[in-house]
């Protein structure tokens, strides 16, 4: 038995009484907590102890590095073009990344989306994908290399390899309650992003009801604190802080989505996903120091559908194949004309997971074609009896509580709302 | 699988933000923290939320009747003479429970001490009471009852049965920095106390440098709300706050205190040791509603004595045999001529500890000789080269490490030091 450099119990009390740890103690605090030297209940103290005191700049660069030397780091910047990973904090109808990465692809610019399945009320990019019949998220990381040199885009699971610690770090915040807490947060996301090795990052911060930070002050706290790290760890970072008070689009769930995101990759499709996937592509492009292509340009034209179908095509999957459809449906009406005054994101991304799209604990299937289509969307006029969503589900038993969820999820008013902006603000290391 | 009414990561949230628990929520986790229901590491980070938000008179009262509730109750009002019960806080040479239960006893009184063994500087009653040949610490509930009966007086190992809920706890909070919160401290204590059926409890609440509270303002909060709790659960509460800055008496360890105290029960002994017993018993006999007797009358006339003969007999031991002796010693002695200005308990604990009197681990074996003899008091002249200290092993080779503890605890002064008062104040619920 090797002895430990440190107890556990004493860097425990140092957090809780406010007091600093230096780079030795969190490296040895995670490393040992990923051994199992120190223990989950040791963690789960440590972890709520973080959440009442937080991190300082140089606590959360350490706790940062200790979780990506817990695992492999990637290396995209060996590619013929330059790379950029994008990153958000999660949405409902949060479909951008599907027409932005072939988007950001066709502007010259190799895209690698290592991304998760969803959790609760946000949907998952690689369960939305999995709509698409024969498409298979696993990838080598030979096949990923390959595919960034050959189509530029990869949407593909994230292996196991990258920061273990954060993994299991995770999974004790899921069930101590100590999620959200920024450093926390920024920690798990960047050691992710900086593990994966991509050339530059662009963050889509969300903000409002669907979005885990509701508050607008918190949300550009957090993207402050994932650029810093982003910087510190010499990978540059831009952040966008947007919207999520209403969902994106007009669609939350699966099958829903991807159909959203071909109509927008053949130069349609609702006018805030448009607007959100051409601001992150810009705002990558510029990342990457690539300038030759308006993003504008390459959508209109179909160079960013072709590269869509090259990269579902890659992954087995079939993009001229028609996607599941739900066997039932229920819609929801106006009860008076006005104009829709608000559409709360939350309730809908509650409803379309009641529906199935999404999943209770993790490994549970999801739905393809579960889901919600909103007919209106904020600002819109609307009159009395007129559709306002569309509930979609294989299994009408769970149609109540979706319903029951969705209750006070909007308003009619008699006056059209003040309109809103989409990208709220942007945040760099410059700032 | 029944379904738990409540979900641990809600309520540890409540907690975290500062809100409050109910009587049902409180009893649900601690019911299901003892099954397993609610894991270790929620608990471990409910233990942290309650170290920084503390606990409301009603939630402290409902976390320790839950903490009852998880064990079995013992009932000593059934006796033919009242029962009351004491309990300390815990200190270095404190060994005020061997002489106090019989001369308590010799007073009409039935006294019930379940007691634990040490852990860290401080020694356990039942580690010094194992230094007497042949004496064994583990009763049964009827051996208990019938020597409360003919002898009045018992001394022995509290089951597993009792508060069963507070072990798993203890044991949690230990490793995770959470053991120094009043209201963890007061439930826990209490739990036991209250489960265990006396008719009355006073307690000895110490503070200074070797006590568990250094500040005197927490330890009188701490008997505040250990002495609120008694109330609220019908047990008549009192607590004596007393100084704990130096090793009661003269000795640390376990057969040197309990020869000390063997020394007060003829009617000599340690100054301190006698008036803090006397204090104690005073307060017990008060609690009991018992005047008939003086037991400063039933100390002189070794009326406490034969009870104690009578204590050390029921449970095997022999009060003439010779107590063990340590095979090496070293004293320390003092550099100039002044005044014992001061000697701190703590690092005189330490030392008994490291010597050998102590546990690093549940379970590990204690040196029945082992210890600290003090040959001087704060405020005794001293001369250069008198000896100060004689430190006890069975084990020449840990002597260095004890000395090292001793590095600076005490100083020889000028002037004679101001008298502290032993017993710094009292306090009962009519305050």
């Amino acid at each position: 038995m090797v002895a430990e450099p440190y107890d556990a119990p004493s860097l425990i009390r140092t957090k809780r009484d406010g007091g600093t740890l230096d780079a030795d103690r969190i490296g040895w605090l995670i490393e040992a907590g990923t051994r199992g030297a120190v223990t989950d209940e040791q963690l789960a103290a440590l972890l709520m102890a973080v959440w009442f005191r937080g991190l300082d700049a140089d606590e959360l660069s350490h706790w940062t590095t200790a979780m990506i030397d817990s695992g492999e780091r990637l290396d995209f910047t060996g590619l013929s073009r330059p790379s950029v990973d994008k990153h958000s904090t999660g949405g409902v109808g949060d479909k951008i990344t599907l027409p932005l990465a072939p988007l950001v692809a066709a502007c010259g610019v190799a895209v690698p989306q290592l991304s998760g399945r969803g959790l609760g009320h946000t949907g998952g990019t690689l369960d939305k994908l999995e709509a698409i019949p024969g498409w298979r998220a696993e990838l080598g990381l030979d096949e990923i290399r390959r595919q960034l040199e050959e189509v530029g885009a990869v949407v593909c699971a994230a292996g196991p390899g990258l920061a273990p610690a954060d993994a299991k770090l995770y999974a004790l915040r899921d069930v101590t309650s100590t999620v959200d807490s920024i450093p926390l947060i920024a920690s798990s996301i960047m050691s992710k992003k900086i593990a994966e090795g991509a050339g530059a990052l662009v963050l889509d911060v969300k903000t409002g009801s669907g979005a885990f930070m509701t508050d607008p002050a918190q949300a550009r706290e957090l993207a402050a604190t994932m650029v810093g790290l982003g910087a510190n760890a010499g990978l540059p970072t831009t952040a966008l802080i947007t919207d999520m008070s209403t969902p994106l689009g007009r669609t939350a769930g699966n099958a829903l989505e991807v159909a959203e995101a071909v109509e927008v990759l053949q130069g349609c499709g609702p006018a805030d996903v448009v607007e959100l996937t051409l601001a992150l592509a810009r705002e990558m492009i510029t990342a990457a120091g690539v300038d030759e292509h308006d993003p504008a340009e390459r959508l209109a034209s179909g160079a960013a559908y072709r590269v869509w179908r090259s990269m579902i095509s890659a992954q087995g999957g079939d993009p001229d194949a028609p996607l599941p459809r739900a066997r039932e449906t229920e819609t929801l009406t106006a009860d008076r004309d006005g104009w829709l005054g608000r559409l709360d994101a939350y309730p809908v991304g509650i409803a379309a997971w009641r529906l199935g799209a999404g999943r209770a604990r993790r490994g549970d299937p999801v739905q393809a074609a579960a889901g919600v289509v909103l007919h209106a969307k904020p600002g819109d006029p609307v009159r009395a009896g007129q559709p306002l969503l569309t509930l979609h589900t294989d299994d009408a038993a769970l149609v109540p509580r979706a319903v029951e969820a969705l209750a006070g999820a909007w308003t009619v008013t008699d006056e059209p709302p003040a309109a809103r902006p989409l990208v709220l603000d942007r945040v760099s290391a410059e700032h």
